[in-house]
């Protein structure tokens, strides 16, 4: 087999074998392949695309190129929930506690920010001392004490994934739906799980802007999972505008904790509630998504997701006092008011520059190395649908350093679209769920 | 700039200036830009394509990043010919001390064969002595003394278009118009030439088998010679068989020096006085091509070009008597003729598969590093149009090594396809000429 060959047929718009496309990623692991036959490779892949049986095949071959984590010695369920990435994007910070205190396990392995979305990495690490670098002897004794471990992507997790996604980033080979669903599923399966709730993002804040591509990626990566033998469902959800109000480091944990004790915004619970009970529902704790939402209710009203969230968060290093005393949180020194320049309804936003506004402030990285300030971030006052007057509030800038000031505040300005006469039609948060139910 | 965002640019359909052409270039010849980054551009060249603009500014770019000669010291205009490959594809040995005793300078920079078909390098090297690695020095004098020199690329020529042609062997980027036509026009470019004659063969033995895309690459070469501000002109010539009767190395330069003789085969003969012809019009030695013709003939007539091929020979170290007296050449120890299984007219010939027979005994290359033997190859007694009797000779095997014999010989008999009823139109030899004249 010579790569070469590989490349070419590809190039062709031909399909590879499963052994083939297990020569490449095994080749590239090892360092056989070298990288300049791996991005042409990539590169023929994002233009002439991948079928079904392909995609699994890469996957299953990520997987395999590291070790997948065995939980066999705890008998619950596991489950896990993956977001492609939003503007406020936070409820993996509200559900992984709901789903732990409500009897699963929870072995979630996530990322950081980049460009206008964050990170759950990110966020944790804006608990004074929560510790995201755990081993694998670590994290199994905070799944074995609480239920639910939230760390970040090991060395020895997917190998592969991690070589090619650094090659992808430099390649102009990020945005082709067969390389994204590997990359993510391949991650996911390590986690030993047995069922994955997909959110999906589409809209101006979401990676996928348009739904048919977001629904395309979504069906893509729930065929893999049951290609693998896993249930996996997606819910294509909103990003025209941001979840919740909080956006940045901190100021999102805030959001959360608020959301775990009943008093959150309502489409981030909403949100939140709705993707715990795919995740009860797919993990057998309950025999229906609709009693899934009402184990989820539960949890929030009786105070066991909260607390939930205290345990973790003390097992993994951080100071569970911050969690209820915001005042220990990284917080901003000066705040601005972004005042509206006219009277009427928002019809629309352009989420990514609501993004872009807490990055330029410091809140995100442009590129990986970047460090970020926790602090930083956005208040969304006004959202799609309210009614403001000219001089109200749009948004509260938190910031630390005035220099990129202007810049972010420019955005928010840009990132809203006002309309005098009547507000515009509400568009459901779940716009549709993918998968065999 | 950004490579990444070059890249992503040329994925997405768009077009690159002229300056952001450059620093690819000329990044990637200083090392700044990786192979990888390289390797995924040029596989979205291929797919995406470039424009005209792009493809004259790519081969400007791979032109400067190395030397172009300088012949100004020398009054004579230099023109030069450049074929995209075939099978018995001699006429540079013929050509070039025609329109050197015609009148003209002819600075040929050539290549080695690959796969099926041969390269001029090769044929020349079979000359007892005959050096192509001539510094630049000793080219000049060479080319002072007798008009023409034949020489391999040397390390100063074009360096990018080098590393990039090595980059683009191995990771299934070869097969591009714009990167095929900037590679080509560069390398020729750098010969300091004021006009070319570009044989484009297209047929069953060439590498585009299709005669819209040979014309189609035709069109970019020519149009990107003009934009260089040179008289540029491709003829576009059948390939569906071999060109003359010898296919490897010795025994064409045999051919070629019978031709110049006078009494060569009738095919490469008119071939070679045509393409003679155009380089005279071009390069202003005569008014008209149809006066270029008769120059053509007068010189092989005359004995003056087989003199100046002599003289050449001797020039660059080689053996003229060997030119003659053909017993100095390298000669294969056994012959083997394939007879024809059948009675019929030769309808057709798959003459890919005459360029592999002689391959397969040592006359051609697989890859870059093979050796060949110079002595080895085939005559074709058949070609389109012949009548054959069942038992009659189709081709003559010369070979060392029997081997492959058994697998050359059967190349050999798929190549032929007869039919018992009337012979096929004689298709012409140069079937359109393209450019302005």
């Amino acid at each position: 087999m010579r790569m070469v060959d590989l490349i070419r047929r590809k190039r062709d718009g031909g399909e590879l074998s499963d052994p083939e496309i297990e020569f490449i990623v095994r080749g590239y692991t090892a360092g056989e392949v070298p990288d300049y036959q791996i991005s042409a490779w990539l590169m023929a892949v994002l233009l002439k695309g991948m079928s079904r049986a392909e995609t699994a095949a890469l996957t299953q071959a990520m997987l395999h190129s590291g070790e997948v984590l065995d939980w066999s010695s705890l008998p619950r369920k596991k489950v896990d929930k993956h977001s492609t990435g939003g503007v406020g994007d936070k409820t993996s910070l509200v559900l992984t506690p709901i789903v732990a205190a409500g009897g699963l396990l929870v072995p979630m392995i996530s990322g950081r920010g980049l460009g206008h979305t964050g990170g759950t990495l990110d966020k944790l690490e804006s608990i004074p001392g929560f510790n995201v670098n755990l081993s694998a002897t670590e994290m199994r004794r905070v799944m074995e004490a609480c239920g639910a471990c939230m760390i970040g992507q090991t060395a020895s997790i997917c190998p592969a994934d991690k070589k090619m996604y650094a090659l992808r980033d430099v390649t102009g080979t990020v945005e082709s739906p067969a390389l994204i669903c590997a990359s993510i599923m391949s991650k996911k399966m390590a986690e030993g799980i047995d069922a994955l709730v997909l959110d999906v993002k589409t809209g101006s804040g979401a990676f996928m802007k348009e739904e048919a591509a977001a629904a395309h990626l979504a069906e893509l990566m729930v065929e893999t999972g049951e290609r693998m033998g896993k249930r996996v469902v997606a819910l294509l959800t909103d990003m025209d505008q941001p979840l919740g109000r909080a956006v940045g480091n901190a100021l999102e944990v805030i959001e959360c904790m608020e959301t775990l004790q009943g008093h959150g915004p309502d489409d981030l619970t909403e949100l939140s509630l709705e993707l715990s009970a795919w995740m009860f529902y797919l993990g057998d704790r309950t025999s229906s998504v609709e009693e899934g939402r009402n184990l989820a209710r539960e949890m929030i009203d009786s105070g066991s997701a909260f607390r939930s969230f205290r345990q973790m968060t003390a097992l993994q290093g951080g100071n569970p006092e911050a969690l209820s005393d915001f005042r220990m949180l990284p917080t901003a020194h000066n705040q601005l008011v972004v005042a509206s320049p006219a009277s009427g309804y928002v019809t629309q936003m352009d989420c990514e520059k609501v993004g872009l506004a807490s990055l330029v402030l410091g809140g995100g990285r442009n590129t990986k190395e970047d460090a970020i300030n926790p602090a930083v971030g956005l208040t969304v006052h006004r959202k799609i649908g309210d009614k403001v007057n000219k001089g109200e509030a749009l948004c509260t800038l938190h910031y630390d350093d005035d220099r990129q000031l202007s810049e972010s505040k420019s955005l928010v300005e840009a990132a809203y679209k006002l309309s005098a006469t009547a507000p515009p039609a509400r568009r459901p948060l779940v716009r549709r769920v993918i998968g065999r139910q």
